[in-house]
């Protein structure tokens, strides 16, 4: 039996289309796009014209995306940037963000000394845009970092509000967009965003590929320094084929966006009035059973089992071919309970046992009975 | 007509076999390595098998080998460590190293007012040893960065003399072995080097992808913060695909070592002798032209031709299907001289052209006759 692949918010499988082409370009590109040779100008071509691609479908221009290594890249590339060399010494940020912030951020009060906020979120992990608004009344110059689609709980933020708050204040803003990316469209000329933060891995493209979006006139310096790769923003041989990837993969995801999203977001609706059916005791953490406030893409549900038992009831779920996850997958190893769900679950939730259920479209509605049966069963 | 490329240093083709192991882990492997199901625990399989590979052919331990996006990274994993981390106030490199090296440096120096000093070169570029041993005679906290084999003129380092010069003296050393690794052996229970940086696509992997040996016990920290991936040394979703090709590749590299590198090194002299024949006016620079002190798969000549003529003669060998290159690809669009031959070059060569030939062993003495054939058609 195949696996039921219900863990799409750690990763998705990429397409087949996505793996040919990166075939086709290991097989026929290996010029590094730094030669000056026919062989390095086709390769500077391929990459060019991907940053073209992607830059349209987010109305900025190509010289504003910044490929990486993935989104933790991304967010370390903005966030130490802005510190360093944009004179930001106040970080708003949130508690629920993922660890590639949590942990830059913290590393940076450690090295500079910055001043860290962290915005009040209700008791669905919602961002209090008051309290927001109210921090953002500071001579610091600041710097906002809030993720648009939380990966645990899968709560959307609302991303105009922060812009145009950020921008009231003139406070910088930078979104881990890394769960919303190539699931939800972003015009950037329509919102003051000044950075955002991508990983292909997360939209059916290769892992170890993302890209930051810059805003001109940042200031923004690199990470990683050495060759003038990325227009000096970045040094490192390009990799061709896991950009091809990425740029394939997003151009996928956004030309099938409308079908593919009423696709999931039907699965997902389908999984959640089943599980209420036969398992009424479960509660959706988060805002996750709001089909209007969180992703399309994932549920996160308590189900009445006691935490002591979690770990073999996952384990049970494997047995049973069923991918899933408790927290995110950077911490499902650890043994800790998720920073997220500590955040917004509250103390009647205690007795109940965590998990992530998220789909993709090469899921089915027969898996979520399957899903859902099992879960029964085990009960 | 296929391309002459004799451009490996700059990069090389993917082989084959490397290609169709990528291919199969994006089709089967698509789970996170650190999601707990069997999925991500397949996944988390492959990159350990990996990672005790690559960590045999060196004589150390698998914790010591932290996978990167390239060798770009890794060296800037390493010099930023060491100076934030490991309290090293002074880094003693050289002016022909790679970007990659020098960059970090001087951005470390601006950010942290640490001293550097440069070792002093001789006519052919090679270190003079008497000078760094003087150098080390410090209080200073020093690292040592000195590449085993340059990219340009292809000097080898005497590495085992220098490692142990660090040692003696208490410094610690780095090593940016980008070229050599694939092509050179290194024992590093033999060798007291206490870091190097790999990249998988000078010996003919995917390009984005790399490693930093890191001695066990070093005290380094993140370059990039997050998730606890490679254990907590370098966070982001792990490239499966790209780091199962750095292995195979490496693996590919270091069984047929012996047979490549007579392949190569013959190419490598029947260059140097038929361009001698051909083109008596031609220097080496560096110690390329000396079989035993440079590496087997580089030459760098300077050719009877006025610098003025130098875009245009590139462009010619272009236009005759011939990839080689003016300096390392990194500047190879940039109209500055590269910094490596302004440091080698006396004044008698002021009026030659310089160019480098770097082989790999799907070259042929075909392609070199060709290449030497159109060099004297166009001077
Ligand atoms: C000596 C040397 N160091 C570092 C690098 C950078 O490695 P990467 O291209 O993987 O970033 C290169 C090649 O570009 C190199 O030749
Ligand atoms: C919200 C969020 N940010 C950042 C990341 C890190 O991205 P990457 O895996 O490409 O390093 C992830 C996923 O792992 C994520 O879900």
């Amino acid at each position: 039996m195949t696996p039921v692949y219900f863990d799409n918010a750690a990763t998705t499988k990429i397409r087949d289309k996505v793996i040919d082409a990166m075939v086709t370009v290991m097989h026929n590109n290996y010029g590094n796009a730094s030669s000056t040779h026919s062989l390095g100008r086709s390769s500077k071509a391929l990459i060019e014209y991907s940053r073209k691609v992607i830059a349209k479908y987010f109305n900025v221009s190509a010289s504003e995306i910044v490929f990486t290594s993935g989104g933790t890249e991304a967010d370390n590339l903005v966030l130490r940037s802005a510190v360093r060399d944009m004179g930001v010494t106040r970080i708003i940020t949130s508690k629920i963000e993922h660890h590639a912030v949590l942990h830059a951020v913290a590393q940076l009060k450690t090295e500079y000394g910055i001043v860290v906020d962290y915005v009040d979120l209700d008791e669905n992990g919602q961002v209090d845009y008051m309290h927001l608004e109210g921090l953002l009344q500071s001579t610091h110059k600041t710097l906002v970092s809030l993720m648009h689609v939380n990966n645990e709980i899968g709560n959307i933020l609302d991303i105009k509000r922060v812009a145009f708050l950020c921008k009231a204040h003139k406070a910088l803003f930078h979104s881990d967009t890394v769960q919303s990316i190539g699931h939800y469209e972003l015009d950037l000329k329509a919102l003051p965003i000044d950075f955002l933060a991508a990983s292909a891995h997360k939209f059916h493209g290769p892992k170890g590929v993302g890209f930051a979006f810059v805003r001109k006139g940042s200031g923004l310096k690199p990470l990683i320094f050495g060759g003038e790769q990325e227009r000096g923003y970045r040094a490192g041989t390009e990799s061709i084929h896991n950009i091809i990837g990425l740029e394939k993969a997003l151009t996928q995801a956004y030309e099938h966006l409308a079908e593919e999203r009423l696709y999931i977001k039907d699965l997902k609706q389908y999984f959640i009035e089943k599980l209420k059916l036969e398992l009424p005791n479960s509660v959706f953490n988060g805002l996750s059973g709001d089909m209007e406030k969180s992703t399309y893409t994932l549920v996160n549900v308590g189900l009445p089992i006691s935490p002591e038992k979690s770990a073999m009831f996952l384990f049970q779920l494997d047995l049973k071919n069923i991918a899933c996850s408790k927290g995110s997958a950077c911490q499902s190893g650890s043994i800790q309970a998720s920073h997220v769900l500590s955040e917004v679950v509250g103390v009647n939730d205690f007795q109940k046992t965590s998990l992530r259920f998220s789909f993709s479209i090469y899921n089915t509605k027969e898996e979520v009975d399957y899903v859902i049966g099992v879960l029964k069963d085990l009960i």
